[in-house]
């Protein structure tokens, strides 16, 4: 690995196979035929091109399937297995989000939830409901806000806020996570006088006529407010995960690759793996040229014994989002002439990461939404692998969402993974169009032009920037529609992805977008034995009736992380 | 291991045990009888009390030993294996230094080496025969001086070196490492100025009547002139490390405990190791409570799948040395009234970075070498632990050189390990009594008085403070004299240790203050084959015999890693 770099993951992936068989097959000896399980259902979707079908299957005490087919033949080959029966329900693969933040989930399911409210008059009654439940004196925070649901689409101010909470501190994260509104009363705790004409870098403060700040700051400027909120403890942080990991399995999760990862977080999830009460596979990735990237470089990538949690990988930020037009564009945004987005890495800067990542064996993921910001990863990936991009590398761009139409064989022939999220396509829809006009769509959430390239394609989430619900991303890539059904017929329709395809991108190609399709990703002798049992086929149901499945349980491992009452 | 962090270690060491023996037992399925290796000698000191001495040895592939006994009972029983006779030859478990600095040593076989100047003249012969062989421009640098060995016995300045480098920077580390020496030319190079009367932090800067810095640097105060030294590249470091581990096992070494490695050297270390370029066993010890510390509460005590390379432990810095007056005291030094050494870390961040460690899961080791050192230690360790100082925990103390009277049996209430120097013992024995009094040396470098107490000896050199030979060490350890055979029966000679409890501490001590006691240690069927042939007997010759032995071999994990011509 320190001498070839590029094949460094696969090598790591190699050793912990070959470690997981090898304990598999101790512990198997040990196991005989104690505790073998067989499940029954009306439909199994195995993910398996050779078998895709199947209605039973059986796996061993460790959660290594053994054999899938036929109820007839499996009741004859495993007789003494312990016997699991699910009538009419579907199993599909485990659900796997490529893309999401679980602290930041665990941490928004403790803070006010903004989301969908349809006025600055909700937002208030919200909050207020919320703030009955705080201590006094103690920060009110909340998330979730999105002007453009708003009539007039303005971003509100400080003074919104003020009647309601005069003397208690109110800090509110946009939904896409890339700026934050302030009430008066958290603007006078920040140390650094807002008002002028300064701006930080990579960054906007808001300001009015007077060149006083209004109260919502962009991207990195939302630093100024966040550095004066009382930092979590130890015990709200495990308070959070805890909340996250519950909520993730009881949407049929089983899977989560979380992007951007610190080590103190990386503690935190140890911790829970520690201590068996990780019901999901983690696979983090570091937070950037930080900590994290220094230790995995040092002591390479992470493993742990269980195979719930690893680090194999780095995200890296290029650009800001498109909602708050931090999306660093080639040209012009279409309603801000003038405005091209934000960079929120200076290039040098992520190119040197990059390279430190490929030196250190390291799987780089960086997150580009504007078409500039792609551009950037794709010069960055071809300049850092130079003519070893045929490699076997899996490097990924999260988001992809706004890719130039000259850029986009790029993904193809430098072997990109494309990181993307359904639900941001039909969250940005109402909007997308005005921030980049009609021609630059041709390129936007562009899901079936990628796979038409042969670019592979993982499915996420962004939660908690989305909801951590894998059946509303099913939902939308297959309809690109909104909850009622608008538009009739779907945005931009020629890019919604197919039901098989759209459940694997959330299986399959997650699992491969993490190295992990030698065990997760499909239903098949010798794979661990990860699903989700659903009331209704997801590949067969109308696609109206997709986000109202229902999860009856979740299995990771062979065991039940989450069944319903 | 997170919810019960005392026995952290524990659990990662059995857990690495688990897969070690699960891993031999797949490969030697696989190689059958294949590969197996018979040893006959004149005598194999086995370490184990069973059977203490044998005359021959097999093994098997992967280098685990398969059984220990009679030349023809192991002939019968092996008759297919390749056979090894080693003659008259002795063979003893592999030496294991538990205290050593590998970077350091590597550096310094790149540095001048000025160990046993017997004046200052010398020196400056020294170096003008090494500056031969340095481009124009680099800075000169030297390690190894010791005006203890000069007439006078005072400490050098700059102008002692001026007059023969008036241009170029020079600058020597002291023998002990606590201290530095420059010229006129390095001074100039240092950015602050160095006149007045500040002292830095843990440091001293020796100044003249008009307070102009004489040129020597105690402690922290080096840093001064460190940061202005130019900076090893990767290809210079990597250059050192594979110097160190030559010269290493070319001198018995199978096992090196590296006391403060970064997670620079670590990522070194593992690109040796993943490149099968690791000749013997490094158990690194992070230095101190920074990045590598951080990244083993993430991660877990880190190991290399080879066994040849872990971090489990954490080395902390107390005090300084007693040559430059660096050593914490109780008591005012006997030769300076007034002064009574200095603390490289405030105690309350050491306390911090020990709890800190306990909480990880991490072992910590602590340098302290003055009494007052020792004492804080002892304090913080029995503070840290509370209730459970009676756990397998083998917190260690490095060098305990100097101990209060009262404070030796702590060393056994806390189940401290004493990880000890026996070459210190003769290197200081000229001056140690005028730094701290005939009184004082009643707790001083008293191997027998901790032993009687029961505390376990882990014996090292701390090279390249002193030789990395580790047979300098157990003939110290032994004859507590010098290589001229003096003081007359030795220094203190009631705490000499015998020819079988000096190799116990480099052996099977050793071992267990890094949890490998289990692995390595001792010869006995399950263990690692790693062992040493040595040209006569060490328990019997005359002691004054065995810095002259000859190392014939030193085999690691069955394998020869050293042969001398």
């Amino acid at each position: 690995m320190f001498s070839d770099p590029i094949l460094g993951i696969a090598w790591e992936v190699s050793m912990r196979r070959i470690c997981l068989l090898i304990s598999l097959a101790a512990a198997s000896g040990l196991a005989h035929a104690e505790g073998e399980h067989l499940l029954v259902a009306k439909r199994i979707h195995t993910g398996d091109a050779g078998a895709p079908v199947a209605e039973a299957m059986a796996w061993d005490a460790q959660g290594r399937l053994l054999a899938i087919g036929s109820a007839r033949a499996l009741y004859d080959r495993y007789p003494d297995a312990t016997r699991h029966d699910a009538g009419d329900a579907t199993v599909v693969p485990g659900l796997v989000d490529a893309h999401a933040h679980l602290m930041n989930l665990g941490f928004a399911l403790l803070r006010a939830d903004l989301v969908d409210a349809a006025s600055k008059d909700e937002v208030i009654r919200r909050l207020q409901a919320f703030e009955a439940t705080l201590p006094e004196g103690a920060w009110l925070l909340g998330r979730g806000w999105d002007q453009n649901d708003w009539p007039g689409k303005q971003f509100p101010t400080a003074a919104d806020l003020d009647s309601a909470f005069p003397d208690r501190p109110v800090w509110l994260e946009r939904v896409d996570g890339h700026a934050g509104w302030a009430n008066s009363a958290a603007l006078r705790a920040v140390e650094r006088d807002l008002a002028g004409d300064w701006q930080p870098d990579g960054g906007r403060i808001l300001r009015d006529d007077a060149g006083r700040a209004t109260g919502v700051f962009i991207d990195t400027a939302a630093a100024l407010v966040d550095a004066v909120v009382s930092q979590p403890d130890d015990a709200l942080r495990a308070e959070a995960l805890e909340r996250a990991l519950a909520a993730a399995v009881a949407n049929g999760l089983t899977g989560v690759h979380d992007m951007g990862v610190s080590l103190a977080d990386l503690q935190l999830m140890r911790g829970f793996a520690d201590a068996g009460k990780l019901p999901l596979r983690i696979r983090a990735y570091a937070n950037g040229d930080a900590a994290a990237l220094d230790a995995l470089c040092a002591m390479g990538a992470y493993e742990h014994a269980s195979g719930r949690l690893a680090m194999r990988g780095v995200k890296f930020y290029v650009d800001g989002a498109l909602g708050s037009r931090g999306a660093a564009l080639i040209e012009d945004y279409s309603d801000e002439p003038g405005h091209r987005g934000l960079l929120v890495t200076e290039p040098a800067a992520y190119a040197a990461g990059v390279a430190k990542a490929r030196g250190c064996g390291i799987q780089p993921a960086s997150h580009a939404i504007g078409d500039r910001g792609n551009r950037i990863v794709l010069d960055t990936y071809a300049a850092v692998l130079g003519d070893q991009a045929d490699g076997d590398h899996r490097w990924r761009i999260e988001h992809a969402q706004v890719v130039h139409r000259d850029d986009l064989p790029r993904f193809a022939s430098l072997k990109v993974i494309a990181s993307m999220q359904p639900t941001h396509a039909t969250s940005d829809m109402p909007w997308a169009e005005a921030r980049v006009g009609r021609e630059r769509l041709y390129g936007a959430y562009a899901w079936q032009r990628l796979r038409a390239l042969g670019v592979p394609l993982a499915l996420g989430s962004d939660f908690p920037v989305e909801s951590v619900d894998p059946r509303l991303g099913l939902y939308s890539a297959v309809t690109r529609q909104d909850r009622d059904g608008k538009p009739p017929g779907g945005w931009l329709p020629d890019q919604k992805l197919s039901p098989d395809q759209a459940l694997q991108g959330f299986t399959a190609g997650a699992a491969f977008a993490s190295f992990d399709e030698e065990n997760i990703g499909r239903l098949a002798p010798g794979l661990s034995a990860d699903f989700v049992v659903l009331d209704a086929d997801p590949l067969s149901v109308d696609a109206s009736r997709l986000p109202a499945l229902k999860v009856v349980s979740t299995w990771v491992d062979g065991q039940a992380v989450y069944t319903a009452d």
